[in-house]
């Protein structure tokens, strides 16, 4: 693993865990389920698998002081800030350019920082396998198998086995599908071939950049003049003005639904959440018999099921007679959602933007 | 009405309000409702009825201070101060032993400190008739024309309209019945004889104490100790040391459903709620098209249904998908309760008794 570098996208925000997640204080910035925040636990997950020093963390200017507090074994020049959000293909790029440079047989782990795992041995063997099957040439992406008909999630359709054995199983993509409605997303769980996109990638350095080049000619030509600068005392404004001047543009979008040789693992029992909204974190929390989840608060639950409490600071919290709730207290604002809404809190976070009610964005 | 006196009982505690009502801050004493506290209004409500010199706060010594400060206009000598509480049969028993040694003929009106009722015209009226009712010699109690066959009250029966017309129905009681179960509730309600104990009495002194005296002769003989000892040196070792040996007993109990010549103004109309429990609180306030009702918080009600939210402080409260809801915050702790079950919150305060949680006490 001696060429293997991670690179977290961390510059993300997540409204669907308002109240908690704020435009300042977005998710991955918060200790969310316990002492560390989301991104801590992120490279606390590397631990074995990539070295400090080959860890890249990707952000934008007003979250980077925050994290590189967060992060103090982590060299400060391995942080990347975006002068604009311009999606993750550019992020993805100008992580692959600045690899290439430092070591043109770099092969990258892309992670999202707001990710949650439980498994981390299973993490750590799939990493290792996608990380051989990247070596091969393949746009790998890690897949997970999907437990219910989710419409939050895109799904990639998995085709043949790749020829070569490895410890895990691996399969090249015939297809990556859009988030789907309800009957398609049922369609696409009992057929059996799909997982779940998780937003995690692995590939060498150089693939990606020449699947760039063919796909997003423009991201390419920027990066060319990015990298030309890079370290030398114009790097901040040829940086600067390139990136100004690109299209916002997802990887999945941009090069994983029109590349070659793209390959998916379908990995089931990582625990994995991506911690989208509040039941989805949900899912994976450890529950008592009575299908309760607390965290951060004195609970007391009568004739409660299936209830999830959550509060910022120690606070009492007693239900009564409650099933499939979700009551989120920031202190300044209460969230209480039915389980199946969670995707709503969106919807109030408009209403909130319209009533220009600043504070609590 | 010059001998009409009013006699307001403001000792209790009311811990099915939690977690707005504590130990030390009874919900009478708290602005439940806006600026006014509980305590506030019922004296408010009197205005026109009955002058402020002549209205009796009964209370304890703990809360006096506070209940002063709440009503500059009532005449300090006015507050009685149980040295320990022994029940309303005590509470009413020394009302009227002091109003009898001031005025022979005074009628009182007892009234809890800590209900909650709209129609103040209407309770001018009903209590207008309950003092000529009682001049006559009636023990009156004010009943409430039921809505539901609740179990949370007790019931009165009543028999033969009075013979005498008054501006408002008057019937003869036969009966008290102690909260009954469901079963019991429902049969009383279809009756349509029944009306709910509203805990609210008029009487004349010398009426109920010649009915203490024939039902409760310890209690008799107490307050003609006290009232023997009133305004001399020794007043508080007598009332201490007579005090203590009362046994605690009700109004209710001890007397009303003993008495004879007891009268019932079952009053209809009066929005009225002894406040004592959320959805008794609930059932009274104005909600809105979708049965929502807010108290002090800011409010974004989602796909929500006959929900209460409610916060001491102000506060930013999102509900998306819930229906029959009581959310209760009161910055330290934080009650989410289905609205059929409010009842249940003494057990949760028992489990924090059994936890020595006094701070939430």
């Amino acid at each position: 693993m001696k060429h293997t570098y991670a690179v977290i996208m961390a510059g993300g925000g997540g409204t669907r865990l308002w109240p908690i997640s704020r435009k300042k204080h977005p998710k991955h910035i918060l200790p969310l389920l316990g002492e560390n925040t989301l991104f801590q636990s992120t490279l606390a997950r590397l631990d074995g698998l990539v070295s400090a020093e080959r860890i890249l963390v990707v952000t934008t200017a007003d979250q980077a002081e925050q994290l590189k507090a967060q992060a103090p074994h982590i060299p400060a020049g391995n942080f990347l800030l975006e002068p604009q959000p311009r999606g993750t293909a550019s992020v993805v790029g100008l992580a692959a350019a600045v690899l290439a440079q430092r070591d043109p047989q770099a092969v990258m782990l892309v992670l999202p920082s707001d990710h949650f795992i439980r498994n981390r041995d299973l993490f750590h063997l799939v990493m290792r396998v996608a990380v051989q099957v990247a070596c091969k040439g393949f746009l790998v992406t890690l897949g997970i198998k999907p437990t219910f008909p989710s419409t939050g999630y895109g799904y990639i359709q998995q085709g043949n086995s790749l020829e070569d054995k490895f410890d895990y199983p691996v399969y090249r993509v015939l297809r990556f599908t859009e988030k789907p409605d309800e009957a398609k997303a049922r369609q696409m769980l009992a057929g059996g071939d799909h997982s779940w996109n998780s937003g995690m990638f692995v590939w060498r350095a150089d693939r990606i950049l020449a699947e760039i080049s063919r796909l997003l000619p423009d991201l390419a030509a920027a990066l060319e003049k990015i990298v030309a600068a890079w370290g030398a005392p114009e790097q901040e404004a040829v940086f600067g003005s390139a990136w100004l001047n690109l299209q916002t543009v997802t990887i999945d979008y941009g090069v994983m639904e029109r590349a070659g040789n793209v390959a998916v693992l379908p990995a089931g029992g990582l625990e994995w959440s991506d911690v989208g909204s509040w039941d989805s974190l949900f899912d994976v929390l450890l529950a008592d018999d009575g299908g309760n989840v607390v965290v951060n608060s004195e609970f007391i639950p009568l004739e409660t099921h299936d209830t999830l409490v959550y509060s910022s600071k120690k606070k009492l919290i007693v239900t009564i007679g409650v099933d499939d709730l979700i009551v989120i207290d920031s202190g300044d604002a209460l969230l209480v959602c039915h389980r199946d809404q969670a995707q709503q809190v969106r919807q109030a976070i408009e209403i909130l933007k319209k009533k220009k009610k600043e504070s609590y964005l």
